[in-house]
C-alpha cells in the first residue's frame, strides 16, 4: 500500500518551501532531493509569501526560532492555507523554553496544519499535556512502549481531531494518527537518535510526500514514516566496523535516495488501528 | 591551458570572505579548503568590512537573504570593489520573490562583479529578460541546450558588457563568458542536481580561483567551472551501489581535495568561441 | 588517566546548550552526539536564559556572531555563572575585526569560563598581546613550537591566572593550561587544518566532558583535546586514496563515536610540565 505514496513523490517532484533551522538545514535539503523532490530554504517576511506561493507545500522546523523567523513562520503558514497547500509543523524543543512552546502553540491556533510531527514530549506539550520536555529530545518518561500503546494512540487521535491535523509521534514506536486512524509503525533502528536531526529530515520530507499526495495525508505521512525507518535499518545494516554516527547520517540519505517504491512496499512494517 | 589556475591557488592560498546561504555554507567552507583556499564566514555589517579587507577575495551568495545579511552584502562589496579585490556574485533564486530579483539587481548596480555565477533562469533575471525561475533551480524551458547555444552565448555576452563581468551560467552545458569570448564546457554529471549546493560551492570555489589569479578572470572563472564539473564525474565513478547523494557530496569536496592541477588540465572539457 | 573522563561523559550524557555559528553547527551537533553528551542550539534572548538553564553545560562560539546573538550570548553565559554550570568560549577569529576581538573581550570581563579554548592567535588577542591573526586560522608566526614552547606555557598559565579559566591553545602543539599546570598534547594530524570547523567541534566536546566532570576542569579539558587529536589520527589512518578532507570530517566524527575509553587512554599523547 505505501509503494504509490513515493511512486508519486518521484513522478510530480514537489517543490517544498522550508523555514527551518540552521543546524540540520543541509541535510532536510538533501533529504528533500534524495526523496525526489525539491527544496527552496527562505526565512524572512519580506519574500515568504511568494516563496510559499510559486511551491507546492510547506514545511515549518521551529529549531532555532527568533522573532524575525517566527513572524515569516506565521505568514507563510497563512499563506499556504490560503493556497491550499499541505503545511507540516516540527515544534523542535516545544517544552524546553516559554518562547518555543508559545510559539507553536500559536502557530497551531493561527495555521490549518496537515501533519503535526514531534517527539511525544514536544506533542504533549503542544497539546497542554503535562510533559517531560528535556532539550530537543523526548523525555524517557514520556515514551511510547507497548504498556502505554492504547493510551498513547488515544491521546493522538484526540489531539488530531482537536486540530484537524495527522498527528505524527515519532520514538521507538512511530504512530501517525488521524482522529479516526492510527498507523503504528515499526521501523526504524535505535542509532538514528545518535545522529542530529533525523525528525528534522523526516519532518521535511513529510512535506514532500503529503504535497504529492495531497487527497490522503494520513497515508502519506505513515509512508514517509516507514521510509525514514526503513532508510534508517538499511543504513545501519551497510555501517562497517569503523562507521559512527557521522557516516550513518550519510547513509540514511543515500538509502532514500536509492529507495525503491517496492523495496518500501515491502519494508513497511506497520499496523492499523 | 587549465593547470595553471589550479597551481596558483595552491600557491598563494588566498583567503576568501563569504557572505552566503545557511543551507550550503558548510559545504562551501570545505570546498574553498578542498581547493587550497582558506574561508572566513561573516555577515553582521558591524565587521564585514574589515573582513573583506584582511581577506583577497569575496563571494556573495543570496541563498537565504533577509534585510540584516542584505545590507552586509553591499557594504562588503563596494569595500572589496575599493580595494581591488575579485568579487563573485552568486544570484540564488533570483526569479523567485521580488526581494531575491531586486537585491540582485541592486548588487549588480552597485557594485562591480568579478563573475556572475547562476544558472540560466537566475542570469536572465538579472538581465531583465523574461525567464521562468522555478524556486531555486533553472527552469527547463531556459535550459542552455546544444539547440540554442549560439543564442544562449550572444546572450551571456552582451549580459558581461554591460555589466563588465564574467558570466558563468551552469547547467548541462555550462557558459562561461567575457563580452568577447565564450567558454562552453563539458564537465559535470546529471547527478550533480541531486545534491543541494554545487552551485554555491562552485561560486565560493571560484572566488578562491579569481582571487589567486586576478589577472585573468575569465580563464580562472573557466578553470574553477571545469574542476568543479571533472570533480562531479571523478566523484560519480567512485559511487557504490548504496551510495547516494550524501555520499556523492563528499565524494565531490574529495575530489576537489585530491585534484592534481594536471588532472585538471587532462580532464577539462571545453571549447573557446 | 584519561580515560575516566570519558566515561563520565558517557554515564552521565550531559546536556549542552550551544550557541555557536551557522558553519559548523551541524558537526558541533553530532560530534556532542558522539561523544555521548546531547546537543541544544538556541540563540534568541527570548529563551536563552531558560534553555541554559534546563542544560548542563553552555558553549558559546562567536564564528558568526551578530547584534542579536551577542546579546544571547551574554545572557546565557550570565545565567550559566549563576548556576555554576561549566561554560566554553571559543573566540572565533578574534583579531579579524573589531567586533570579534570585543565580543570575545567582553565576554571574558562579564563572564567566567570555566574554559577558553581558540589557537594561539586568538588568544593572544583576547590577552591584548600582539597578535597576527589571519581571518579564522592562526598565523604561522604565532605557533607553538618546541623552541617557544616555554614563553607559550608561561604565557597561558599567565593568561589562566588572569581569567581563572582553564586555557586550552590548539594547534601543531596543543597546550591545555590552569595558572599553575600545562599539559603538552602531542595528538592530532595536520591534515585536520583542511576541514572547517574542526576547533569548533573540539569547543562543543569540550563543554561535554567539562560538565560530566565539574570537579577537574583542568583535566576533562586535556581529556577533550587528547580525544579530538586521536580521532583526527585514527581517522587519517582510514583515509583511502580516494577520500578527502570531506570524508575525512565524517572519519574524525565517526572516531570520536567508537572511541572506548581504553582507547583514549592508550591514545593520549600528553606531558605535563
Amino acid at each position: 500500500m505505501m509503494k504509490q505514496y513515493l511512486d508519486r513523490v518521484r513522478e510530480t517532484s514537489p517543490l517544498i518551501h522550508n523555514i527551518t533551522n540552521y543546524v540540520t538545514v543541509n541535510d532536510c535539503a538533501n533529504i528533500v532531493l534524495a526523496c525526489g523532490a525539491s527544496p527552496i530554504m527562505a526565512d524572512d517576511r519580506d519574500e515568504v509569501e511568494e516563496i510559499t506561493t510559486i511551491c507546492q507545500g510547506l514545511n515549518i522546523n521551529i529549531g532555532t526560532l527568533n522573532k524575525r523567523t517566527i513572524e515569516a513562520m506565521l505568514l507563510s503558514g497563512k499563506k499556504a492555507n490560503e493556497l491550499g497547500h499541505s503545511v507540516v509543523l516540527d515544534p523542535v524543543g516545544a517544552g524546553a523554553s516559554a518562547l518555543r512552546t508559545n510559539t507553536a502553540k500559536r502557530l497551531v491556533d493561527e495555521v490549518k496544519f496537515t501533519v503535526i510531527r514531534g517527539n511525544i514530549s514536544e506533542i504533549k506539550t503542544l497539546a497542554g499535556v503535562a510533559a517531560a520536555t528535556q532539550g530537543v529530545d523526548a523525555n524517557v518518561a514520556d515514551a511510547v512502549s507497548e504498556e502505554n500503546l492504547d493510551e498513547a494512540i488515544a491521546f493522538a487521535k484526540m489531539f488530531a481531531e482537536k486540530t484537524g491535523a495527522v498527528i505524527a509521534i515519532t520514538g521507538a514506536i512511530d504512530l501517525v494518527c488521524s482522529r479516526e486512524k492510527a498507523y503504528i509503525i515499526g521501523n526504524g533502528h535505535p542509532m538514528m537518535a545518535s545522529i542530529t536531526g533525523t525528525g528534522c529530515q523526516l519532518s521535511a520530507m513529510t512535506a514532500a510526500y503529503l504535497t504529492a499526495n495531497p487527497e490522503e495525508p494520513l497515508e502519506a505521512a505513515a509512508a514517509a514514516v516507514c521510509a525514514m525507518g526503513l532508510a534508517g535499518e538499511i543504513a545501519h545494516e551497510r555501517l562497517s566496523e569503523l562507521d559512527g554516527n557521522s557516516s550513518y547520517r550519510n547513509y540514511i540519505i543515500d538509502a532514500i535516495y536509492n529507495m525503491t517504491p517496492e523495496q518500501l512496499e515491502e519494508g513497511a512494517k506497520y499496523e492499523v488501528r
